[in-house]
């Protein structure tokens, strides 16, 4: 379901008439939970997300018979300015890679029952270098936008979303910035190979954009100091909430890229799950700052939705328990 | 391969005799790695799991085809004592669960491709009370060892072991205080549902237990503290590793069912991985001790093997990756 956005304005307003989670599932969960066979609470976050799909897909009983994986991938401009040893033509080889299956994401959403799509998102026209300009106009970003949400499948069960980019954890960095403050420091990580020399000019590329744009204005940030692939995001972030589909983002980057929704009304992300804790060390205070305690912690760092591909299967974990236990009363066992 | 055992103290003889993870296996995989279409090492603790598993399946490219998972039941003696608010007979209805495929591990072992065998041991004859007399007999020990390695599938790629037993949570705590030292109340949690009174009681009965056998040999200590179950799984984890088979443990009851051998000889468990984080209180201080950090924490406590079978599923994808994912050159990246 495309929001009706004619500019990044409508998304304020739109953040009011917003979709909940049912309660009503959510309980009839919880009373089925109890009857379980198993000591009340045992299976830990399992229950609590067992709870959650309950309560988007609006049903005591949630499932996952189609998982949709959306990765988005852009190029940006700030590349220009030496924040990435590798080329900015590494994008749409790992493009090539992806749809060819010779990526982790392949790997982890075969594995783990994903249908994946890849979307490249006018790779061949970088955004502008933020620190000289707006990295995108406002309908520019509209546009990337309308992108990722026209992607999303209303009927998946759970969307998972990752992305590309040569040069994104400093847009990432930019964006946690914005939202949260603290020093550009505070956000910036190796991302694909920096070295401390690389670090710091990072940070020092993130303050000049920041001192350019101001950060007054959440969802103008996300143009300002954004990409492609995170606007396209935030439009999959949108459209999954307008269709009730629960959403497991992937690791820095993926949080990152919600981060202005979240500076705008944190209930925009309320159907939101982080998939993984990244190695990169502003996801833990980026987290942290959005209450989204990532399902799994395995220090990966690689992007493409590889953290929320393998947190698909925990919850299809919680789920298979959540539908397929006995109750005490069906096992006749003792104690319910 | 049942090891062959006439005593307990013969497992100190075969431990300087154990097979090896294969080094040059372990650096074909890590040149492997090095050469996939990501930044070296970004798959974190992913790759650290395709290691271990390509030095004990002594392939460059380990792979599960075959996952086999053990839940071993007893009954203790020990619950005359009053430590656990269910009756000994939920033991045996919960087999009869398992056995109907009602229970969270036959959901989790579905989901996750594992084949599931249970293996109750004399559930009408408990051990005896461990403050009265050794829970086990020597001989009673080595059966209960002896059904566990036999029950071993040698041509798995994969053992993953779990446990049910009324009262067995106090057990665990006895075993892990005798191998570790610390006063018993630090070993001691709510199980499946013991009040503070509850805990109190058990720490009690686990002081009387140690006061009356002593912890000088931890073999013995199998046999005057442990129960069937345990026994079972420490025959089992040894008969794994003379098949060079890698084992998942679940949580806290299987991790201090082989803590005797962890504490006769770390090696013994150079195979062993645990599976997840008990919210088990002592199951922290467990891991910590034995240097087995757990691959996942979701602050479940139902045991069964249901922490081991959740595990599995990254142990997949961490393969998943290791096999299936292009190199650069194959996959016409820059940067490899």
């Amino acid at each position: 379901m495309t929001p009706d956005l004619t500019a990044l304005a409508d998304i304020r307003t739109l953040a009011g008439s917003l979709p909940k989670p049912d309660d009503a599932s959510i309980e009839a969960a919880r009373a089925r939970q109890d009857q379980l066979t198993k000591p009340p609470g045992s299976l830990g976050k399992l229950e609590e997300i067992a709870l959650f799909m309950a309560g988007w897909q609006r049903t005591e009983r949630p499932k996952i018979d189609r998982a949709q994986a959306l990765v988005f991938a852009g190029n940006h401009g700030i590349c220009a300015r030496g924040v990435n040893p590798f080329p900015q033509a590494v994008t749409a080889q790992m493009v090539a890679n992806f749809e060819a299956g010779g990526a982790a994401i392949n790997q982890l959403c075969r594995a783990n029952g994903a249908d994946l799509t890849v979307i490249p998102l006018d790779l061949d026209r970088p955004t502008q270098d933020f620190t000289q300009a707006p990295a995108m106009t406002e309908a520019e970003t509209l546009a990337a936008i309308r992108t990722g949400a026209e992607a999303v499948d209303e009927n998946a069960d759970i969307l998972l979303l990752g992305e590309m980019g040569i040069g994104n954890s400093t847009i990432a960095a930019a964006l946690a910035c914005a939202a949260f403050g603290g020093a550009p420091s505070d956000w910036v990580g190796a991302g694909t190979g920096s070295d401390e020399a690389g670090m710091a000019l990072k940070a020092k590329v993130i303050a000049d954009g920041i001192a350019r744009h101001g950060t007054a204005d959440p969802l103008m940030t996300l143009a300002n100091l954004g990409g492609r692939e995170q606007a396209a995001i935030c439009g999959a972030v949108l459209a999954a909430r307008l269709a009730r589909v629960p959403v497991l983002l992937d690791g820095y980057i993926c949080t990152a890229a919600v981060a202005p929704l979240y500076a705008e009304d944190p209930t925009l992300l309320d159907h939101c799950l982080v998939g993984h804790a990244s190695a990169e060390p502003g996801h833990a205070r980026l987290t942290l700052a959005m209450h989204k305690p990532p399902v799994l912690d395995f220090a990966m760092r690689l992007g493409e939705g590889t953290g929320a591909a393998l947190a698909l299967g925990i919850v299809r974990g919680a789920l298979a328990c959540h539908n397929g236990m006995a109750t005490f009363a069906e096992a006749g066992v003792a104690g319910g």
